[in-house]
């Protein structure tokens, strides 16, 4: 049995969707890693700057829509609670719902709504009577949540994806291009843990800010 | 003849010490790299947080001692003039006090001051005669300073050590070990590069907050 990598996530953000695509390759063959959710809008909201006191997984499905950043709130929040009530039929219809969430927010553009939900659960083969059932389940799904940004502020996590090791390694890994191959996925991994496992004790390695990775064509 | 990379440096900086020590063994080896200043304090200045508004190079040395993170400003500005006035004596002669006045702060605990910067002098073989008198020329020198802060902007340099590759590739590099080994130096220097190049995009490598890398002992 392989040790588990938490991969935290947030369907937000384009970076963590070519995380968990190179994730899925690499639990294609073989590799243990483990879906967690970490909510970006809870992570960079004003009133958490100077400690926690606002969770996202407190608020309301029917918020009004905020201002910037905050319009996030909502789609995210349900993209959550979503994915977690899939994650009850079983770790392949996580990844599989989680997979065709991303993809058809970030591929095809769609909003993080109840359509792009039905649909990423249908793609994944969810058992359509159920997940309904286990998303009126909310207080227990919020629960859920609430667990895992407990864990991830307990890591330090501010970004997505970050990847934590099985040796407690953890670091936020950000990439512009989108790899589905497996021989090329794994050299990915393998880099971002040499730097990880590196004897140089590497804390960060940042892009300048006008001198950007080159991007998606 | 090689061509060169750029490495910022503030004096104030642990990481920046290390990151320079690394380019002086690789230039020993024949690398070319050109010593470059960015100031930390007037990058993190909440000034200069909405545009471009204040200068280090523009601040008298007998400034007030500020508080928090602005007690660096002197410190720091009366370092950088330094070793402006130091590099007048030649590239050989700039590496040479650089060093010697990174490690008087870093190793040896010592504060910024003028103290320090004779005996980094002496340590480096500078003609003290003439680095007195280079030191008089300040507005030469606070000019110089000032070109290099606006080729950092053009960067967007926010941190040091910051290495700018030949290619045009620019990351801050941070890292907690020391080397002063040749082969570990230039292994650690290629795995940067490496990540900088790499077909994946990388655009940053940070730690998770409560998961730092191993700090020397």
């Amino acid at each position: 049995m392989p040790e588990t990598t938490d991969v935290y996530l947030d369907f937000l953000c384009p970076y963590a969707w070519r995380g968990v695509e190179l994730a899925a390759v690499l639990r294609a063959q073989g590799d243990a890693f483990r879906l967690r959710h970490y909510s970006l809008v809870e992570g960079n909201h004003a009133a958490n700057q100077k400690g926690h006191t606002w969770s996202l997984a407190d608020q309301p499905l029917d918020a009004p829509e905020g201002e910037g950043y905050m319009k996030h709130q909502t789609p995210s929040l349900r993209a959550f609670l979503a994915a977690t009530a899939a994650a009850r039929q079983g770790e392949d219809a996580a990844w599989a719902f989680t997979l065709a969430l991303f993809r058809a927010h970030h591929e095809q553009k769609r909003p993080l709504d109840d359509a792009a939900i039905a649909d990423a659960a249908r793609e994944a083969g969810l058992d359509a009577t159920r997940f309904g059932q286990d998303r009126q389940d909310e207080a227990a799904l919020r629960q859920t949540l609430h667990a895992e940004q407990d864990a991830a502020r307990e890591v330090g996590v501010f970004g997505t994806p970050t990847f934590v090791l099985p040796g407690g390694e953890a670091a936020y890994y950000r990439f512009e291009q989108l790899t589905r191959d497996p021989a090329v996925a794994r050299e990915w991994w393998n880099l971002y843990r040499t730097v990880l496992q590196h004897g140089a004790g590497i804390g960060t390695i940042k892009r300048a800010k006008n001198r950007p990775a080159a991007r998606v064509a």
